[in-house]
């Protein structure tokens, strides 16, 4: 085994958090085990070398792809996904980084570590521990390719904000409000051309990747998940219109890069797959290839990580096997009662709206809601079982526009949120309408023993207790009412305990139909629970 | 060839209507050729005998399958879709049937036959003359399973009512206010059982059809094809609950079944296939299965019927590509605005929404719509592409409910939908929304020369003319502006011309921001229509 003598060459890493390197041979579960390799840098060690490893725990054999990650520096990471003790063993069409073998031991997680989100239950989410995670979703398309003490300014406000999950695209992103070049860039440059308008345009060797951009791209992407945020990684984006090539570097070098930066980033717990943000405007692409390039993304990833595709005017094939869940961009969705269930129901998979328009001040008609459009927005999902991503667009001087670049948060919408969050943590379980097309206020958790009634801005004096039969109490089940306030986020517990009565047509009321006072506020709702 | 000898007994039949026999050789394109043989009658021939012919015109080649008549009766019936010559030979496993051959001509079609309804522009219908079909549905499930002089009443009703697609199950149906027994079974009685209750339960061979059954049914399709009406012929439901068993046959019967139902309508060229009414409700049939049935009647149709299943709570996997449209129930698709185009995007396919609740007086929530709010249906699903269907549910004494049984139409809103169909007819073309997530009132046509706002119940005294940028007219273009009584059916055109001016961020006024009187009604809609 003449390989074995390049055994110094080969360190067995584990990156703990970025440029932290730790020798050891204990993986806690769901983190990142890294086998790191010297290797040829002749040639174009990205087209030239293939590399992998089988890992195997006795149990389940798991490939992974390597990379090259620059400076004859070859890689392979793997997130384990069971305790105990597993081994593995590198292919390549290099000698010398063919056939090293090693094992570790992945033990039990610890602290915040509940491993990646997964579908649970049809239409929701948990962490592979059985942990419920209900995605809060923000937008920051382009904050990693900020300079550097802005990105940190946006981890500071991500670390307390009510945020779970991060919409972020790869590549820089240049549009109204983003139009600064990023620190980094994803390929070798290999020249400098001009524009037909005489502005100087980068160009790039679509062959060679540059291992500091992705580097990069991955401390931030830990940087979230020490703050317990999922990464919603854009993959291809509709912002770049010639300023860097990025949208139309052709099928090839598309499959090239989804290949590298799969094995790049699969095994990170906290990294979603989104095909592109509104792939309907990349007009380089044709509809066709969304297929292509998903089924790529899919093989890639041996963990199965969160996958979907997030769409502009025109909705794309949601219900194929690759997509995990659906990802809408529609605002009328969560504007009023009764929309956002319909096209939940269609896909029987998580439904997230994760663009429904964003609280600012912007001209544009998608970028001026008010704060309570915002959290109205919210509210409206979350009660259908659906879920909204915020996104912020103030635009002030001498700030940034949170949206696109990251920075503060300013808006009145995130201290609601945050509210709203915590009422649904606070659940049984995860919300569904009770009784779908014909209640559009009444959520309700499996065991019929938890209601939240939302009234929107529909004011009004008095309720009288009333449940939908369908997923309704059973007779005499006796509830306390609190009536919550979301905009000025309080709950007041009423002293009444009602009881429910037979039902009477379609509606469950108290047995002797008490009714309730209501403040003359919009933005009410109810939770509805029930008491021993 | 000894076969030949046996040609005498073979006579070529076209039905025009039903039990009118002519010998000729002239067949319209899209009617109906029927070869007639005398067959085997031992045994039992719906099993032991397979029959089919293959039809040409030197250019198409469609295999067309055969069928048991009764009575030692064997056909083949074949819709033309090319004028021309056509030669066919039949195969058989039974020698007295096989290789019998002969031709007819197929020419121009006449009068009222546009051919079949498929689909055009991706969320619409025409036949297939090209005269556009814009679907104006009514329900009477039953209809077909009536005293004679009760299924003429029907046929009256239809002959002056707007409906252009009727609803209607193959098998009897058993239900609250329908409850009578069939004048025709479509299997064959083997004897009578008596159920746990003591009632009596008839016994089927289900290895045996009864032709009158059929024979029946086909004249009263042939009756609606002479109206103007097309067929959506649903092939299971679930009112059956072992009344009959029709919904419990187990998955060979129900297979045998398709195959003897497609062999005999498939050449009818106004049926449509609806896989079932409320799939879901057929517990006896899990989901799985309606993959394998839908499969069965597509590749059994040589004519691509238009082919839809339609949901009872939960909706079916709609996009799977045997299914040319989408029939859905969900009455609240319709009851406000935003709502019908959300569904209707996700498919890419017309979405006809088959059941919105029904105009009437029944204690249950699905069957006591007003007049106003069945006619606010249609508005609310035409003004966004989509297609709805009406059904009546009063009960009066001495007379029937409509939607179970047929007779008469009593309601409000099938006057109210003729004069919305008539709209429809004139404008250029289908209709849309302009600008689909926001505003949800403004239809167009593809060439921006036509626009209809709805305004539902909400009333207002003026409106400033105002359309949406997004599909919005040329500057300069001038329209005139008809005020739309949707209830009270009239139709005032206002005398001034307004010129539409330069977009106003996402709208288009009146170049000198003009408006209109409106008078203090609900269920107004506006009609504006370039002039020159």
């Amino acid at each position: 085994m003449p390989f074995m003598k390049s055994i110094l060459l080969f360190t067995l890493l584990f990156t703990a958090t970025f440029h932290q390197v730790f020798s050891q041979t204990k993986i806690e579960r769901w983190d990142r085990f890294e086998i790191s390799l010297k290797g040829p840098e002749n040639g174009n060690p990205f087209e030239d070398i293939t590399l992998g490893a089988e890992f195997s725990n006795g149990k389940e054999k798991i490939k992974a792809a390597g990379f090259y990650d620059g400076k004859g520096v070859y890689k392979v990471r793997f997130m384990p996904q069971s305790v105990g003790e597993w081994k593995y063993r590198t292919f390549s069409n290099s000698k010398v980084l063919s056939g090293k073998s090693g094992s570790f031991t992945c033990v039990d997680p610890t602290g915040e570590n509940h491993g990646p989100v997964k579908v649970a239950d049809t239409y929701h989410f948990k962490y592979a521990d059985g942990k419920r995670y209900y995605p809060f979703g923000t937008t920051l398309y382009a904050w990693t390719h900020q300079p550097t003490a802005l990105e940190e300014i946006t981890l500071k406000t991500l670390s307390t904000a009510p945020f779970n999950k991060v919409r972020m695209c790869v590549f820089p992103k240049y549009y109204a409000n983003v139009e600064n070049e990023p620190l980094f860039y994803p390929y070798v440059k290999k020249g400098e051309g001009k524009t037909s308008t005489g502005r100087v345009k980068l160009e790039w060797d679509f062959t060679r990747f540059e291992p500091a951009f992705f580097e990069h791209l991955e401390k931030r992407i830990d940087d979230l998940k020490a703050l317990g945020i999922e990464a919603d990684v854009i993959i291809f984006h509709p912002y770049d219109k010639g300023r860097w090539g990025f949208d139309s570097m052709g099928r090839d070098n598309d499959l090239k890069y989804i290949k590298y930066l799969t094995a790049r980033l699969s095994s990170f717990r906290n990294v979603w797959w989104s095909l592109a943000n509104e792939f309907d405007y990349i007009k380089t692409k044709p509809r066709a290839d969304w297929d292509i390039y998903t089924k790529a993304v899919v093989d890639s990833d041996p963990y199965q990580h969160l996958c979907s595709i997030h769409n502009g005017s025109v909705y794309y094939d949601n219900w194929k096997p690759e997509f995990t869940h659906v990802s809408i961009q529609n605002g009328s969705t969560v504007e009023d009662f009764g929309r956002a269930v319909l096209l939940r129901d269609v896909f029987l998979k998580p439904m997230v709206y994760d663009e429904v328009c964003y609280e600012g001040d912007l001209p544009q008609r998608w970028g001026h809601l008010s704060g309570e459009e915002m959290t109205e927005a919210f509210w409206q999902g979350t009660i259908t079982g659906t879920y909204v991503t915020h996104g912020e667009t103030y635009k002030n001087a001498g700030d940034t526009i949170n949206w696109a670049k990251g920075g503060r948060l300013i808006g009145s919408s995130p201290a609601r949120i945050a509210f709203l969050k915590k009422i649904l943590e606070e659940a049984p379980g995860p919300l569904e309408l009770a009784d779908p097309w014909k209640d559009h206020h009444t959520a309700t958790t499996a065991d019929s023993s938890y209601y939240l009634i939302y009234f929107g801005k529909k004011m009004q004096q008095e309720w009288a207790f009333n449940l939908p039969k369908k997923a309704g109490p059973a007779a005499k089940t006796k509830f306390q009412v609190e009536v919550i306030d979301t905009w000025n986020m309080t709950i007041t517990k009423l002293p009444e305990i009602f009881e429910a009565g037979a039902p009477v047509e379609y509606r469950i009321f108290d047995k002797d139909r008490k009714s309730i006072r209501l403040p003359m506020k919009p933005y009410l709702a109810l939770r509805i629970r029930a008491v021993n």
